[in-house]
């Protein structure tokens, strides 16, 4: 028997038709419980998991941080953050290429909201069907990669259409890559005039800061407009 | 009105369960016809389209190709294909995250197979779901590329699965990303023993003799076994 430090859940697929409805009864109950959840997505090895790791190092010390690592398969992601002292749970999707309202509702029910202020589900590698279900977070983040290219928004664009940050990853290794940084913000602003963007290298740790500035401003204004009532 | 140098067709899915015979027709249909169908597969940003255009370059002399851009929306693939002077189509999937037979047959009948040897189906760019999906080709080739990182296999286990072929590519950059090329090979061989890996830049050329001289002799392999009948 192997102890984990974590537990996995085999989450099932809804109805697409109930998905908002799920999704909207979600935040309902993240309010309730002053619980802010982020939905995190990108490609398969934008820098998912790196950046998770070192947003937690950046911020457990103001937050009570949980986290729902989805995957077709494996653990490898929730044993990392296991590692970092923070609450984690494993959600396999059973051969599904993304998390819907119900999956991630169950994925909550099994991490538990008492006692942390932030959830972040790092969802399903990929840049095209997570785009498609509203999981009942209270942000969209997504990551692009400089080694993926600048013409992404032109292929995925309800990825870039649905986000409400678009994180530019990996630019540590921009000078041996041929990205436009312009291009790339003018595509994504052509789909979402209101996509924030900002560059940054979760390896490095440059341009890091205004990640951590953007995501507490969010968070913070998110816990006073509670702190009013 | 604009005027482009190939197609647009809305493809439409259909049921899974029929999936697998129409790929079986598919193949009949190909068969008689002679023509070889490589479904060419990858997450965004690895390199389908910049080595699909210099496999064009060099195998242009030898086979008659046709090309088969399959995505969710855009035809940037297409134009870039078209330059080459082959025949090619752009397919969209309206919203679909993968090609599956059905679809793939409407394509094969809006290209026209007269006169071609040889047609790439560049899918959509996602490790998951078009792994699911025998879309009735000879072939199955998966692009890895080095920034994507060595434990792909592990989380996108499918998709190496079912490959004949990994070709990792972009080994251009490997010097500034922690690739081990062992790990990965051996990740992937775990899951499908009998798969062919190659290491490849489809920007620089390096060990990309290695993959064509891999392609033409499985394409001329499979054309001798006509000419014995």
């Amino acid at each position: 028997m192997v102890i984990r430090p974590y537990d996995i859940i085999e989450t099932k697929e809804a109805v697409l038709a109930d998905n908002d409805a799920v999704a909207e009864k979600t935040r309902q109950f993240l309010s309730s419980n002053h619980t802010f959840l982020i939905n995190l997505m990108s490609s398969p090895g934008s820098g998912k998991t790196t950046t998770l790791l070192r947003t937690i190092d950046a911020l457990k010390d103001r937050y009570r941080i949980g986290v729902m690592e989805a995957d077709v398969d494996s653990d490898v992601d929730a044993s990392a953050v296991a590692a970092k002292g923070v609450k984690v749970i494993q959600l396999h999707t059973g051969g599904s290429c993304h998390m819907d309202a119900s999956m991630t509702k169950e994925g909550l029910d099994g991490l538990g909201l008492k006692d942390l202020d932030l959830v972040f589900l790092e969802n399903v590698g990929n840049l095209v069907c997570p785009a498609e279900f509203d999981v009942g977070a209270n942000l969209r983040v997504m990551i692009l990669s400089v080694p993926e290219g600048d013409d992404k928004p032109l292929k995925y664009p309800l990825m870039f259409t649905v986000s409400d940050l678009m994180l530019i990853n990996k630019i540590d290794v921009a000078p041996v890559f041929d990205f436009d940084y312009e291009a790339c913000a003018e595509r994504a602003r052509k789909l979402n005039p209101n996509i924030d963007i900002i560059k940054m290298s979760s390896l490095t740790g440059e341009g890091f800061d205004e990640w951590i500035a953007w995501l507490t401003d969010k968070v913070d204004s998110w816990r006073d407009s509670y702190a009013d009532h």
